[in-house]
């Protein structure tokens, strides 16, 4: 069942990437066009396709890596990558459907270097292109013969989406230390709900588009929620520890905005006394300017809270590699997806 | 294929609902005990169930004009009324992710005399309550045998819904006059989009779900659909010249929103000198105070603006019955149908 190493192969994961945005980037254009005219503009602006107005941009887009899971999954699962097209437009709309709603709450004004949708064009407007997109989604699977399996998983993907995002919303309300804080548990159940359930839809719904058994769509869905919690601890120790010139964000900016993200929870949760003052420093809001962060990020570090998140970072890349080496997969197809997997949840540290 | 007259039954349209809601509430409160704590008491708030903070209201709700089209459509395709609850409930979820996102959209602070659920919790917060309301209602479909067929049909009605609402925003920014301006046919579209394909939808649903053959599935649609418009037409002229009394919204207040509703594109569609006068008073901003309201509500009646919408209304209320009375129907419940129906397109105007 072990999946064979790809000694035949050297693809690297941009290539992997641009190889499943040339295939599915016509049929997502196509979907998009069916939108009312107005909402077709949001959208294509959210993708990066065109600027505020309309004009093109030329640009493909974000680097697509759900669309490439749906693709590479349903390779894996023996198919051609034709097979896996329909998924790959269908989880693209719900990313840039969460994306888009996601940064109204959140009160992101930013987006890959441009104003977000609802500073672009207003929130209410933000909020339907959000809709649209969503609803041209379940179209999509509805229009298909995967059709209830396919829509089952979407929906499971879209409600574990929801609860992630009102978990993470609720923690910024919660104390840093007692018995209402939140603890690293339930920071991985919201990492694996906001950011795995739709990488998991994404590599599952391939497989399903490509016929494949239950077993080896639940393993891609497991591998997939690995895979999304693995890519938001690395996110989170980013945004304290990584480099502005590579992150693209403020040093320590997850600090200065009071992020429960899972190095802080594992460093608070650490019997010890720098725990103690680790909290008692976040309490006083200590870290709210670039010296108070720069003194939280040295603390949570002291207290083991980088590494922490790190293994575990490493035991979901690990279950990622487990999971896929429990199903039977197409070896070349199964490479390119680890190759993908690694490339996301390996980013430099 | 003529639908019997219901002689041996007196039923009013509120003794339909509350038949209805007695059968669907403990199925719609189920759905939604199964949303997320906090996302489930937005819900629950948006449904009337309780306050904001959780309290019960120990009140059912709206009248659940959706739920009993579900439920009188499955039962006049042949079925016990309840094969048509999981439609009825998936419907009711659309219908308040709708008018959660809509408020937002249209920054109406206030719906059924309480603050709109992003006045009470936040805007964020109700974009993600009407997120889940929506993945709530595609997973209730997918879980049920209905399946394919019945997400179609919720995925045609949700793209037509937000079609409607993009149209409805557009309408405020263009001109009362000239090659831009409004035309009739485009506000029947919009209406048909936004409040009749969500009608067609529950009672196509309902028919699907009691195994009907499909002619009679999309002829409850074309119901539904024309019975949306002749509702949003009945609303309009409310909107002008209802009693404030009744209808609890400001004496002309569509017309100091300065609402782009039939009865005024139908005045100004008018040839003749009374239009260009109707024109010429909205273009100055005359309707802004409750004088100018009054005067261009009695140059829409001249015009003919007011007889022209309820004609129309009219004219898709005998629709209805027309496609009604095309198909095979169980005559019982084809009767409360039409209760229902008319008490919907036949409000007091």
């Amino acid at each position: 069942m072990i999946v064979a190493p790809t000694t035949s192969r050297t693809t690297t994961a941009p290539q992997v990437l641009a190889r499943c945005r040339a295939l599915v980037g016509p049929a997502l254009v196509r979907a998009v066009d069916r939108l009312h005219p107005w909402v077709g503009e949001m959208a294509a602006y959210s993708f990066g396709w065109c600027e505020s107005g309309g004009a093109p941009t030329g640009h493909p887009g974000g680097k697509g890596i759900r669309q490439a899971l749906a693709v590479l999954a349903a390779e894996a699962a023996g198919a051609p990558a034709q097979a896996g097209v329909e998924a790959a437009v269908a989880v693209e709309l719900v990313h840039a459907f969460s994306l888009l709603h996601d940064d109204i709450m959140d009160g992101d004004a930013a987006r890959r270097g441009r104003p977000a949708v609802w500073k672009a064009y207003g929130t209410g407007p933000a909020v339907l292109a959000g809709d649209a997109l969503y609803a041209l989604a379940v179209e999509t699977l509805a229009a298909s013969p995967a059709g209830p399996e396919a829509l089952r998983l979407l929906a499971t993907a879209l409600g574990d989406l929801v609860s992630g995002q009102a978990d993470d919303l609720l923690f910024a309300a919660r104390p840093w230390t007692g018995p209402e804080r939140v603890r690293p548990e339930e920071y991985r159940t919201m990492a694996e709900h906001k950011t795995g359930a739709l990488l998991g839809c994404a590599a599952s719904l391939g497989a399903v588009f490509a016929g494949a058994p239950p077993e080896t769509v639940t393993a891609l869905d497991r591998a997939g929620r690995h895979l999304g919690i693995a890519f938001q601890i690395v996110d989170a120790v980013l945004g304290i520890w990584g480099d502005p010139a590579v992150t693209g964000k403020p040093a320590h900016g997850d600090l200065r905005e009071r992020k429960k993200s899972l190095p802080v929870l594992a460093a608070l949760d650490t019997p010890g006394p720098t725990a103690a003052r680790l909290a008692a420093f976040l309490q006083s809001a200590g870290a709210a300017d670039e010296a108070g962060a720069r003194r939280a990020a040295a603390l949570i570090d002291e207290a083991g809270g980088r590494a922490a998140a790190l293994a575990e970072a490493a035991d979901h890349i690990a279950s990622v590699e487990r999971v896929l080496g429990g199903i039977p997969l197409a070896a070349a197809a199964a490479g390119e997806l680890r190759v993908l997997m690694d490339y996301m949840g390996d980013r430099e540290v």
